[in-house]
């Protein structure tokens, strides 16, 4: 079977590989994978050499939908033929953080990525994908839908009437701003270009704000606010933006911090901060139980995930540059 | 000005009275009644002699909607014109639930009810009017808003893929089902006639299940969520209801007791309880944090209640009849 | 090895039988079991042909307390001689209460009970046994251990200061008193017997009171409280002594609904309940999360269960007689 | 009467003014002044001009006991001889926290302090002083009690057998130390004094380790907890200290903003704070009902605050002096 590795730093590095197809061992099933959605992680990464630290060659990416091709001994949970997606955090089940060690571990590193014909996977790591979504659009459940559905639902106890923001028109921003318009919410999107502004506001969107003039987006969206500041604010970008993000702030109001994409270092005042009570929750991703929960929500609520492009396996670096440019939405590589 | 007394036992009591316009004592504002709802309780006390503990004539209802006339001293939160609703809970600002006594009590017994032209009123009892909403429809805000809100969204965290049963299709029922289905809940309404079935329906209910042969609706709902349950139950009926709503349950589900209907006392089966981890939480409405949030969600998400019928000032006995007929949706009084 | 067999109804059913070591298949280990305490549950079905649909014969019994004798293919959890319990639900990690089927059981019904030399069981269902305790005391925990903490900690979020009610001097009760007390709370023992009172005065209570006289407990539990009522009650008994339950708690109480001594129908009147926010929370125990976490607390604080009598494994049946009699804590049986 | 006045920057602009005596107004009573706890923040207002936005002169301090002299109009909340301490947050009865504006502000500014003789206050802002402490005790409830009982038990939810970080002896630092131990959890205390190490031991300590040598605290801090972290930690410091104190965390731990002492700018690498689900909470005192649950949890488990020293009314200077020395534990002004 076909895989794509990472042998070094940069995009130049990629190499679609021939490997055995894996066998499941007990407890595991076969999964041919069928669609991968990508990440900012998976491009960071490649960029930095961050997967020399698992081993290389490593198979890069974080998300898959595919369907059961065997089954090993000891699984009652699939049958061939049921359509799948992964839990992330492989082996978190539910309820609290665990450690990351032994028995949990993340696809895309360590565990070895999803960009691959088949896995042999713990039958116990993948939930159902949804009946009434895709392969393509499956595949953006794993990271990109999790992270908003903890960060919002789970976690963020958002309730109707309420205001969030979401930073730029990534897939999970987009898929977040979906999310919390389908629960009743207000949702402030924040970007820098006038032609993502209104395919903004096609998808929902309450108000649009400018980020190109720095921290002013938070003045914005007291102004909309009439005062008050936000409740939910999904913060993907860190650095002084999370500034921006505790300005923005209503009293109560709940921070996910979830990106790095501005900076691996975060901060912000602590005065703001502390009189207005606010939380900042980090989150990387979430539990399979939410994540069975989200699928239930999918297929309950009609949502629809906003997907940029498609390509086939054997382009994953077009797929890779096409994220760089900034998509609209996720980038989807088929099988 | 005109109010209306209750001197006894039954709906004969009734009396349309003429007394004095109150005046706003310090921290109080004036307010004219515009529009009043009945609830299931206004008929329960009438018929009962229940107002006569808290001394005769006494004033019956517990919901409002009118609008500020004259503003007492040391009142900030309120000009005069203003749209405002009362808090059922006069003086439960948030958080936990108070002792009812001295500092908190709720309209319509022990304080005097709502159905009365002019009312002084301390203005910490009061909340703003939803802007999107009528006088008769913001009226149905404080009791059964409140408690549909409280229920479903600040204490049972319902979330976009769970399923609801609502009981029966009276004001509150039919108000959880919009509110339900607005945040991306499946809804299951219980009701014993075919034409009421259908107006569930029409109103977005996911499915309708007959409950005239008794304990058969849990089954049905069994049946529907495959086997699995029902996250939130609303009880309003009380009684063996409950042991129906137990044996309906998901594991870890939530059965909002906020309804007598049936009997005083509640019975139900412990075992099947303790399996499933069942939680019964009684709900006596809400706190003024949650009724403003909840006139919040109301004017962001464009919700809509059920009123049945609306009637003059003077025909409260008709609205109170009606009520006992078992209308689709609230019964209003206008002024 | 021997084990302990349930051949029909009641006592006289019991029989000791001998059968092969079992053999640890992938993912499991060999638990050499040397404490069973008993349950009151182990005793209502040997008494009621409760294990009948289980299939006959049946090992009863659902706490241990053991050592890892050999560890099966793919177990990295524990190794050859450490100390563990069993987690009463086995299979459940973490997180919200899961269907009770496939994946999820409970020890002693329907899967075997743990009244047996030797048991082989997948290593997820266990955890380390407190290293400050006996194999006696340590088989304590399954079930009455963390009953207690799920209802008290992790569920019921008890704050110094509050105020909870125990009912009786059973193992769950005493338990629940010493960590009650441990984390600055109140604790007020109902009992029938003078004797008891002393005792439970001894082991830290802050008021006993006589519920000899029916439904009285409750009046002394709200003058011990001037009037406000109790935070917790831990409801062992059902039946309408739930009733009393709820006229003693106070505004916003937590009823832990954990028994059914008295009835399988529990009965509470609905009025009451709606007008404090009751919370009634029937509790089957808890997940491996909890109990690891109860664990670590027995190590930090020193706590020290009461235990009643030990006996030897041949002896269950005097055992299961002294448990009849309303022991003041544990029985519990050695190996 | 007399009372202290902050005329201008730094600690010489201090004058002892002669004043009238307030009348209470509608719903206020007259509160003599027995006590006033000082803050960290009554020292860096005085120390940089803070109090210059809220007009000079201007009386400083945010914590108090006294007893009630007098009673306004509408009072029925205390009688004349009451002890009581004040709520921080002034009209902040419960719930979520609200808008600092109109309704909600705080004891020493934007609301004048309480460092004088006598005040005038609403008496929804006081709450009963626990009946077993002196008033020099109960003047350290309102901001250091309230945040240590907010940080760890309302909102922190600390649970037996976890692991508490707290940052230095200071009054905030020792009376968490002390709360933390009593409910059963392990607490590490940071220093860099020997003899303050020996101090906290012996108030009950876990641990104690030196914060010396910059970062190294949290290694020590895993290293004691056998690589899991600490589960809560109270970040007094800000600036980078908080980057120790997400590395020290356990995963799902929680680290309570409370205080500015390093640098008023927090910053924190945001990789390790995702990959452990950080929380960080930011905590300004707390609202009037955790006030109240803190007084009777103190009545119940015998709690006892760490008092550095006490100074009479006119020697407030020599006070502040020696707050900036490093007290162990609170230092307090009596009149």
């Amino acid at each position: 079977m076909k895989t794509w590795h990472v042998t070094g730093p940069g995009i130049e590095s990629l190499r679609l590989a021939e490997v055995d197809v894996p066998i499941p061992g007990w407890g595991e099933v076969l999964v041919r994978v069928d669609a991968v959605s990508l990440n900012y992680r998976d491009q960071l990464l490649i960029a930095n050499d961050g997967y020399a630290r698992f081993g290389l060659p490593f198979t890069p990416c974080s998300d898959m939908a595919g369907s059961i091709e065997a089954v090993g001994q000891g699984v009652s949970r699939f049958a061939v033929g049921d359509r799948v997606i992964n839990n992330f955090n492989g082996g978190w089940i539910d309820g609290n953080p665990p450690r990351r060690d032994g028995e949990i571990a993340s696809f895309g590193g360590p565990l070895p990525g999803t960009l691959t014909e088949y896995m042999a996977l713990p039958a116990e790591w993948l939930v159902k994908a949804p009946s009434s979504w895709s392969d393509a659009q499956a595949s953006t459940l794993p990271c990109t839908g999790l992270t908003a559905w903890m960060s919002l639902i789970e976690i963020g106890r958002l309730m109707p009437g309420q205001t969030v923001v979401v930073q730029g028109t990534g897939g999970f921003s987009l898929f977040a701003l979906e999310l919390a318009r389908r629960v009743g919410a207000e949702v402030i999107v924040t970007t820098t270009s006038a032609t993502k502004a209104e395919r903004a506001y096609a998808l929902g969107a309450t108000h649009v704000v400018d980020r190109n003039d720095g921290s002013k987006w938070a003045e914005q969206v007291k102004a909309i606010t009439k005062g008050r500041g936000a409740d939910h604010i999904l913060e993907v970008a860190g650095g002084r933006n999370l500034e921006s993000s505790v300005a923005a702030l209503a009293p109560g109001g709940h921070i996910s911090l979830v990106g790095v994409i501005e900076s691996f270092d975060s901060t912000f005042p602590s005065v703001p901060a502390i009189h207005s009570f606010a939380t900042i929750q980090a989150i990387y991703v979430g539990h399979r139980a939410g994540l069975e929960r989200l699928v239930r929500a999918v297929d309950t609520c009609g949502l629809s995930p906003t997907i940029d492009s498609e390509f086939d396996f054997a382009e994953f670096p077009h797929a890779l540059a096409r994220l760089q440019q900034g998509p609209f939405g996720k980038v989807v590589v088929r099988r």
